[in-house]
């Protein structure tokens, strides 16, 4: 198949599938979500995005219909089935479905997944960034699928012709981007917003700090400003599907660009850890 | 029919009606919603719900695909095709469909609307409440199917056997519940959260302050806090199902119910008029 989409057991051509109008996704957005890339049929890091989506779903008192290994199984399974082992892996779980009611539903929860033409992009060629005030709710660490601030910064970034929106709370304290979480180096250490509420622990910022690490880069997770960012040396955004790039630009502004060095090292060692381990 | 569910001109029974998953609905809870009351095939305040709708969709610059007066023609119509005219009345326009993107989608929007048995409830019986801090995202005053937050703080309620929960920010300042907006009557004077982007500007809001203008009861539209709710004479919450219901009890400890004489005259008003309207 080209583009496939799965619904509790059903597979159909993604662009055909119908799903009920009473899954709770349709009337409060009631779900926890995962996407990441997969190469030559090789799904990467799926224990540890597995793992993130029963924490999300934990945290919502949503229970997944399946255990760990017959997710990763599924997965698995439904990947053999694509034309092209280059793709978009994306799951979510609904909180089951019913006539429409806040209250929580009795019958089991939904699975959902899509698979999708993607290739992982080595470019380091640099963005543009802009900023916006970080209005979505205070529970930025479940990966839900109430995404409609994130919609709107994102298209804000696009209509302004950038690649991300960089999200800040009141004191102008930095939080992550649209899609994406957002780092500074300044004098050869990389800062990073703490794991609080107000980000989502992504899993390629996990890989980003074990590459410094590695590197003998030092990382310290602690707040940092729109001032910090604007004035930073390098600044690098990371997500599952672009899991090193670098900006060049915020708000119209040069901006970063003093490592290279740092940069393309830890460039390199991301890819070259998603190129081994799908090889 | 029993239970109705229409999607973009396609009509079928409610449980039985599928929707393409591609429906930004499903990724993002990418759209906008009403829900109200009908009686002998009379929607009540059917203007107003809609206004509101279109002023919800171009706050996130999703263009419905029909204009007001068309959609309360197709609003009226499905109504008539019902077994009974008691009715919840549920629409919601989304921000049509494609793959999952966070950029806009370039084709329309898609129109939803569901009808169900519903009959309006006037009885009085005093309900229970809690309270739980207001951790949703700074867009309140707009109807989005981002629910998550008041799923959860409705299931706390029902979990505690309550009513409702009643949601406060920093400083204890009361917003709203989870589906309800939430008043107060001290020293004769009814205090309402001000329409700011912390709550939703209830159409059931608006009808108690016009209800308490005919009787001679003033209003305040000032923020009150969690101390002032306890401490109330009278707590009264409407929403466009339940349009005036009183509480006698916060997170387990008894309040209001010192002006019943208030209260009564409010809900005969409230009521009178959804009743002459839907005659």
């Amino acid at each position: 198949m080209k583009e496939l989409g799965y619904y509790n057991g059903r597979i159909e051509e993604l662009s055909e599938m119908m799903i009920p109008m009473n899954d709770r996704a349709c009337w409060f957005g009631d779900g926890v979500y995962e996407a990441q890339l997969c190469r030559n049929y090789h799904i990467f890091t799926l224990d540890e995005h597995v793992d993130r989506l029963f924490r999300s779903a934990a945290m919502l008192e949503i229970k997944i219909p399946v255990t760990k290994d017959e997710l990763k199984k599924l997965l698995n399974d439904l990947v053999q089935k694509m034309d092209d082992g280059d793709l978009m892996l994306y799951y979510q779980v609904t909180r089951g479905s019913g006539k429409r009611n806040h209250a929580f539903p009795k019958g089991p929860a939904n699975l959902w997944v899509t698979l999708t033409p993607k290739s992982i992009n080595p470019d380091t060629t640099p963005v543009s960034l802009i900023t916006a005030e970080d209005t979505r709710f205070l529970h930025c660490n479940i990966k839900t699928l109430n995404l409609l601030p994130s919609v709107m910064a994102n298209q804000k970034a696009i209509s302004a012709g950038c690649y991300e929106c960089v999200l800040y709370r009141p004191g102008e304290r930095v939080t992550e981007c649209s899609h994406s979480n957002v780092h500074i180096i300044r004098d050869g250490v990389l800062y990073t917003a703490p794991t609080d509420h107000l980000i989502l622990a992504g899993i390629a910022r996990a890989h980003l700090i074990a590459a410094c690490k590695k590197l003998g880069i030092p990382v310290s997770e602690t707040p940092f400003t729109l001032t910090d960012l604007r004035n930073a040396d390098e600044i690098i955004t990371t997500s599952s599907t672009a899991p090193c790039t670098r900006a060049c630009q915020v708000d119209g502004v040069p901006a970063g660009m003093k490592r290279e060095d740092l940069f393309m090292a830890l460039h390199d060692e991301i890819f070259g850890e998603f190129m081994r381990d799908t090889q």
